[in-house]
């Protein structure tokens, strides 16, 4: 709906300063389906993405997906899960056709600073900027790519700042050159977005919502209150992370090794629902992923059921 | 969700008398990303899917993003654009995975009798059965490939019997052993269907609605209607449809010899919007494709429009 991408562009005009036109957007049905659309026309087979690790777990089903390479650059606990111009830079090879980003990211909740995002944006290939998580932020003000370059191609969509999951509406900003070749694939193969959905995304940009700043100060305490307790429990929390409701969290002093299996356990056993670290890549392996997506008193009552399993395990005195 | 599972599977018992489980059942966001989850599933580069032209203009496009082949079958006007066994027997080769059938058919109309159904069910390969206009039939009943066969995947959705246009869900009915591929495939590119939609296909299976057989009863005078007003233009309808909303009127008689100029010509002359007999298929070029899922004044409007085109074009004495 042409009135949905007015109000998508107005509110990147507001929020980050940026010049668009609604013939720059594509309305998807989420934004899973626009980084289906936007990897489509982007890559050949062999083409090659950078994206950190860990990072969100279906990204690299998706560029699997179409017979393209995912290159893994490392974040690290131990400066909060930063990403590294350098170490981008280092990855790039004749094959690569862009860099995936995701900040505020799932499942770090490491939010990219604007110095970064400029350096990425002059790397030279597409940036692909996965924006859901945007709004959601507790320290600095989160950055858009386009800001910085028009080489991008961004994500964003509704669930997460508008807290409208399930509705399944999303959005691509892309440069004019990829709109037709993208709408042609989603006219193709999915028809188009949810039009009750995208009545419900124009009154979610262009209404007054008290409730959004509340929600986003109610997320800040909880999670404050999430990192206490997990630090308390004895998982590491090198940096505490300032963007989405995540926290990724180490449990290698706790004795975790296989990631996988204790979230599995402590589901099974303890009743409380935690993301493996190692789902999100190689380098979260020891850690678990903790939502604070929740209620403090769930909060509150999951850290009480994963003590007790973690004293029935002996893993802590 | 489970219980919309469940209601679909009780539909298709109570309508066609087969047996389903809901862990058969994949709500998707639509029929056509229903077709892409099953092709998915289905198909290697290299395997061929037999269907027939004319057909939805979509389906070689959903067949060829999976690097497979569509193989036509003509289908011809004189007896209705029926599908015959003896010419999908002839087209089976080592590569034919599947047989892709939709009846009633976008865009003839054609509903596909039950014998012939049994007689394709026992070709070999698999069935993808089309569904979506289940229900639009104005003759004789009209039959699911599952009375027929397991090795059978049916797509159906909400869009058209209960004119939920625009709310995209529909579902896929698959041999168990394609869901948990189809699932992951889901969940990593699209997540889900819209909750909300959901929700709504689970009241339109479920609640009694009179305005159903109504609907269909005032689908059935436009159709008569139409069938008539083409005839008496000078198009040719050598057999009449009985499904779906759609006539496939033979326009040669009027000078056609390409419809894609001449459909939009009209649109942009006359302002009436028919579809070009070749986004069918070859078969098909020299034919209009006119929709009756429209008001039976405005059908008059727009054979009046149409009438006064063609005499200025001297396709009319």
């Amino acid at each position: 709906m042409l009135p949905l991408r007015e109000a998508i562009a107005a509110h990147y005009g507001r929020r980050y300063g940026v010049s668009l036109v609604p013939e720059q957007i594509i309305v998807t049905m989420g934004t899973s389906p626009g980084l289906f659309l936007t990897l489509s026309s982007l890559l050949n087979p062999g083409d090659q993405v950078i994206l950190s690790n860990p990072g969100y777990s279906c990204y690299p089903n998706f560029i699997r997906y179409i017979d393209a390479q995912p290159v893994f650059v490392p974040v690290d606990a131990e400066d909060g899960f930063a990403l590294h111009t350098k170490d981008l830079r280092q990855s790039i090879g004749p094959r690569t056709q862009a860099i995936l980003i995701n900040s505020p990211s799932n499942p770090t909740g490491h939010v990219l600073p604007a110095g970064t995002l400029q350096e990425i944006a002059q790397l030279g290939p597409y940036v692909i900027s996965d924006e859901i998580y945007h709004g959601l932020v507790y320290g600095e003000r989160e950055h858009s790519i386009l800001e910085f370059t028009d080489r991008a191609f961004v994500l964003n969509g509704f669930s997460k700042l508008y807290a409208m999951t399930g509705w399944r509406l999303g959005y691509i900003i892309a440069p004019p050159e990829f709109i037709r070749p993208m709408q042609k694939t989603q006219q193709n193969l999915f028809i188009c977005a949810s039009s009750i959905s995208q009545w419900a995304g124009l009154a979610a940009l262009t209404e007054q919502h008290a409730e959004i700043p509340h929600m986003i100060a109610t997320y800040d305490k909880r999670r404050k209150f999430m990192v206490k307790g997990l630090r308390a429990l004895g998982f590491g929390v090198a940096v505490e992370p300032t963007g989405a409701f995540y926290v990724l969290a180490d449990a290698r002093g706790l004795g975790c090794t296989n990631s996988y299996h204790l979230a599995f356990d402590i589901l099974e056993r303890a009743g409380v629902a935690i993301g493996p670290g190692i789902d999100f890549g190689s380098n979260a392996e020891g850690f678990l992923r903790f939502s604070y997506a929740n209620s403090i008193e769930n909060i509150e009552q999951g850290f009480a059921r994963v003590e007790s399993y973690l004293r029935a395990c002996q893993r802590l005195p």
